[in-house]
């Protein structure tokens, strides 16, 4: 991600889709000291971040309340992740797990997607899921969860989650990375800047490329 | 924990105060295949577990429903933990995480606990909660957390969470491990068995062996 | 892939499209002896393999003569993946390595896929080809790369290769991981088993459930 | 620990107890190239220590004296731990692995306590021990160990040594981490700063918070 | 390597075999972000190498042509190598792969070393190669491998290849690690700097001192 | 070292210059139980070993008496390594760490060798020996350390260590494996079995291949 994810000019929608998305995890190395909380704004970028002062270290940099309440969905998807990783915890830096939380209005949808650094567990606050996640073999293992109930999405393997109800759910996510990454597959193939070529899209999903420029329409940002 | 618990016959308090304390976690070694779901009965035991046959794995290997209700809290302690590990979602096998939930009578206390291999990061339910964790410089990094509030624990550090509020509480944890482990310690130093001299906790505590007699028929069973 | 890849049954054109993306890695956990050379058929699965009987080792299990000619190219997309993993070379278990053969057609397209355990490094046997991964930012680094250049695709990252040209074009790819496995997007969105809902192909690819159901028909078994 | 230990203001007795178990260990990261020599005073703080300019790198970064001599024991607890970890050899740094001396006078004891980021095994000098460490099931496994007798105390897990012959003793401890930290367990509970809460120690322990307080004066610095 | 090579004085013949020899690998740490591209020139040293700022980064940090055409081979050995490490493509930093090339002249010697960081997996380009390498318990794993044909050589273990054949060879390697570092024995014992005591190496090698001088002036720079 | 060192037949010398070279080590995958207890006499083998029932383990499996005493040196060397690795200490097995006793004739030489797997870390119990190691840029870090003194010899590199003196020496090592295996140069390069090729050696080391055979005839068993 380039470390930041800053810099990128996209449509609203867009920020709302990688806003909904934008939590995953992996493996991290392991610590060296008891705690590197991380120095967010330091110019200095390594793997990871570097770490603040020790005598500039509160409890506060363990603590967030970002997820308490329910994300606002104003998205086409119906569905927003609200990430509690090391660039809202610096006290995660070097202990190799970060949280999240996803909202769903009813019929809301996580689209497919994968984290290329982490798997996450899922535990149901409310509602009720449609989840799944396919294997490399091209197994689908799917399942519906309810209010808490738990459901794993093994690292790097394409996921989704469907609110197919007619109430709003929510989910707490656990991870094992500091910042596993997220990238939703629609929006990465169709909306990426600058764009993936026509004819990559084209050939891959056996379609034409006037219907890729259709779905690229639908991705770009509303004027 | 010589790989399973079940051996130790251990006082009825002790039971309930380990299971409301062995939830925990770390930096799991990296998966080498998409899924390896744990063989739990498999009488070969490795560095973890291993895998059932593909044939047998189902979506009910990456689910677990054990954490949707608050369990019943009837320990000296005041709280329960119930863990999400891999001794009870199978699919978590070489993935590298997990999950347990903490329930807290008024007044209820989590005690201090290490998890020798994960970090944890927990979300709290409902409730209010005392929190903290202790560094290797002595150091006590302290806070109260309200509902939807995040706290981390680093790795190996000991730390506890009360729930000094008149209304019960609960959280959500994430572990960076499939089993990572508690060590509760005044549990582990005054109950263990065989016991730990009481030479050993006379020094290491400061006060006579009379008082380590006194401490250590607290932890034992009731007759 | 549920460790095993035989029982899925696919059509052809999947079975061709897999293969030629079955090849890919990541940072596998370091070895605790020398060699442990693979049991393929031992029925103990463990994370990678059990290790053959020292006795039954020799040279052929560091090698493989699978990469040496060009594959034949007879599927839709106009590439093929040789791979040369653990699953092809036993001495590779532990070792976190491997390599991979791709050729392409004129116009031939190795199509957005993951490798949800490695990072990939091309070099170019013969032939020039347009590549590219996707940040989760979502930014897309691409490049044209000529005979003898190497180019490198991020663990986790989307990415592909296209043949522009009007020869055949080939690679060798190294991995870091002894299994990486592979993820094509769009065959494992279009035809995993049992399918992917339409609603949730509809929704995240804003299409309608007609033409999800049109793209799903032409990734499925030709009878 | 905050990364330095050096500015918690402890009474003497905290800071030889501290002394004498600061030494401990884990699997740490690999490293990435031959050396990278600890840059020990460099305000720059990241996972371990950033690298010396190559040109400074002598032999001396490899090399340490402090172990060559007993301690002199003079706290109440009758032993001292030397640490020839990062902070003492700059050479280990990224290397994984580190060493300590612990003298025993007669009687003396190193009190039960946690390394949260290794293994320990020690190898006995001179004179007899008795060892023991506690797992998470709660079971003690203890041994009496005599001259040139090896113990293992495994990750994460709370153990100690006691000397309980007539004449002193002394042992070389080996480590997998650059810096394993110690945690003491009562004087961390009872002498963190802040103090951990009397209602936390009193119901961890089954005492009553004035037995707590009672403690906490024996840890207090004298004045 | 004092993470710098640049600074040791060395006589052409042993530049030419050091460049030779200088490509190999190991299982690094896991990445915490898409891409860490390594910032060469700044001062500030790390495990591994600091990021470049993502504004900076572009698709030739990933991107390498140096391999592309064979190495003039002009020193004794006939053999060179020419490596693909994080030191000549940036991107590589904290991704855990490289890859290098070695041309050989007929009867040309990639003389028995090691790569104390990585396992290396080669494809031959052209030519055929008698290859091996020894096991800790002295047992010679060996192979005559043609064109396209692959083989292996387990981590840190001494290894060599040797073009027996009338005409020239050429394979490109893998490596899992981003800079394995290669130590050829025969140079780093004859030819270190300051150089091996002569009664280490006629102990070892059981030759007179005399005959250790003698090999030791081969090493040495022409003048 | 194909797991097992039983099976060659090598010469008295051979086994005793092997003995003195056992013990090495590296930065092992995390524990993902408490302990594993290695059932060293089981069939099947893993990366590590299958691990004891619970029910057999004992304090005994944690502890080793056989570094107490100085081991008898009767080879041309006039050195023994004697390790206390996972083979001699099953209970180490996960844990990542191992400890060696070498023995120093005066004059004695622990030739120079590498381990594959660990850093090394040296302390010595009595004498002075002159220690060295090597870098990937052939540089040479070499010092004399008295008793109580401790070297570092990086993970990988070339080391040796020479009593100069003229009494025994002996040092206690820490190596961050628990079986890091140990390459010796001089022997694995010239009584290898099957034997390396004699063009390799005098290629390499820049001698006539009678040399070769002179070398090897030394390193011959004696009949």
């Amino acid at each position: 991600m380039l470390r930041s994810m800053a810099t990128t000019r996209a449509p609203l929608l867009l920020i709302l889709l990688l806003a909904a998305t934008t939590a995953t995890f992996a493996a991290d190395p392991d610590p060296l000291q008891d705690i590197c909380v991380a120095d967010l704004n330091n110019t200095i970028k390594v793997n990871g971040f570097v770490c603040k002062p020790a005598a500039a270290v509160t409890a506060e940099d363990f603590a967030f309340k970002g997820l308490a309440k329910p994300a606002v969905i104003n998205n086409t998807l119906g569905a927003v992740v609200t990430v509690a990783n090391v660039e809202k915890i610096p006290g995660l830096n070097t202990l190799g797990v970060s949280l999240a939380r996803i909202d769903y209005a009813p019929g809301g949808l996580n689209p497919p997607h994968t984290h290329p650094r982490a798997t996450e567990t899922v535990f149901v606050l409310y509602g009720a899921l449609d989840v799944g996640f396919i294997t490399t073999a091209n197994k689908l293992i799917t399942k519906t969860i309810d209010v808490g109930e738990i459901f794993v999405f093994p690292r790097g393997l394409i996921h989704f989650q469907k609110n197919n109800g007619d109430k709003p759910a929510a989910v707490i996510s656990g991870f094992n990375s500091q910042l596993p990454g997220t990238q939703p597959i629609a929006a990465a193939l169709f909306s990426a800047s600058p764009p993936v070529p026509d004819n990559v899209l084209s050939k891959a999903f056996q379609i034409s490329t006037k219907e890729v420029e259709k779905i690229k329409s639908r991705f770009a940002p509303k004027s």
